[in-house]
């Protein structure tokens, strides 16, 4: 048995889907989840935004001994997506503790940026 | 009624803003703010420079369950910005807790640039 | 004598090897680890993926009062390298106090791009 | 009288000056220290390296209530700077608490890369 590690509980305040890609690459974010535990996670993402209510408790599992780079841009709620081009805030809870890294590859021009974060976790 | 999470003090000691744009996108950087409570947060920020006295308690208000990605070109203290081409450093104080990310965008050359932290918190 | 500072537990949760290279530069990413002890460590790495079991205990040294900045791309466990293209994650355990810290170079564009993040620390 | 905050201890365990810049902007690093507090700050910094023997006790002071973003390609041992083109670690140590963050402008190509991390603290 391979005992979970990290915390329940992490913040990414700086999340944006870019609207435009070229070149080779396609603008994304990943939202980076290692469960290394022999359980599986159950890992809840709360959605902020500046201007309206948020977007709660979209549900994503990891399984036992993997890692699962959870791209934004494919989660729904009721159906909806995240709003492209426009600045929001990620919370992510898990069941059990995991570790949490943020990257944004931004291809709006034609050369690759990337950032990357760990996320701030409660402990 | 949601529990406001994170650190009332953090530090980000790089901080600055380039001069130029070219390309698709504008040169910033962004302050991000994330306030999960249902309360209201006041948020001071005090700029310290190289070779000169800091601009003391600039003040933000990010409303509850809200983030605010702050543009620090946006920021006016007795109507004055901080100058542009200069390093600087950034302190920022919240009366409730909150989770603080740093990210800047530099766009001096056509194709873009990315880098981001968390700020430092003060426990 | 000097004594071993960090920790011996650490977690990178985004980790990718880019496929492509092009330009200058090769794409790569490295696993800097610091050793400011008196003493050698012994590292070991464990690659976590999406879609399959763990490749553990890839072990790697790294002497006194030295710094290794290991190249991903030349760990190899059974003969077998860490596959180009995939998501994945790593994990780092060392029998003494070590401080990491991970970066990521992407040249698929001709045009570089960087990211790097401090590991999350288990303490 | 204003505090000192922060840590006294920092690593950062990546460190490199690139060989050739080209386009606009220059290739360079930063150590980027804040003191928010009244008194002077005297900041040390040893270099470790992976194939020779750390240099030591570079001594650099950041003046009350200012921020120093130190190049690196600026410091000196006696009378040595650091080699470009290898990779490196550094290690800060402070008399009083100070926040240190560390970024890379890589300008390598014409087009430029950024990154940048908080330090590592030992608390």
């Amino acid at each position: 048995m391979y005992e979970a590690r990290g915390e329940k509980h992490w913040f990414i305040p700086d999340g944006y889907i870019p609207e435009i890609s070229s070149g080779a690459l396609v603008s994304h974010e990943s939202v980076c989840v290692l469960n290394c535990s022999s359980e599986e996670a159950s890992v809840r993402l709360t959605i902020y935004f500046e201007d309206r209510d948020p977007l709660e408790d979209i549900v994503v599992v990891v399984p036992p001994r993997r890692t699962n780079h959870i791209r934004t841009n494919s989660l729904l709620k009721n159906g909806e997506p995240i709003p492209v081009g426009i600045p929001y805030a990620i919370e992510v809870t898990s069941d059990i503790p995991v570790v949490v890294q943020y990257s944004r590859l931004d291809a709006t021009q034609a050369e690759n940026a990337l950032m990357s974060v760990m996320a701030y976790p409660i402990k």
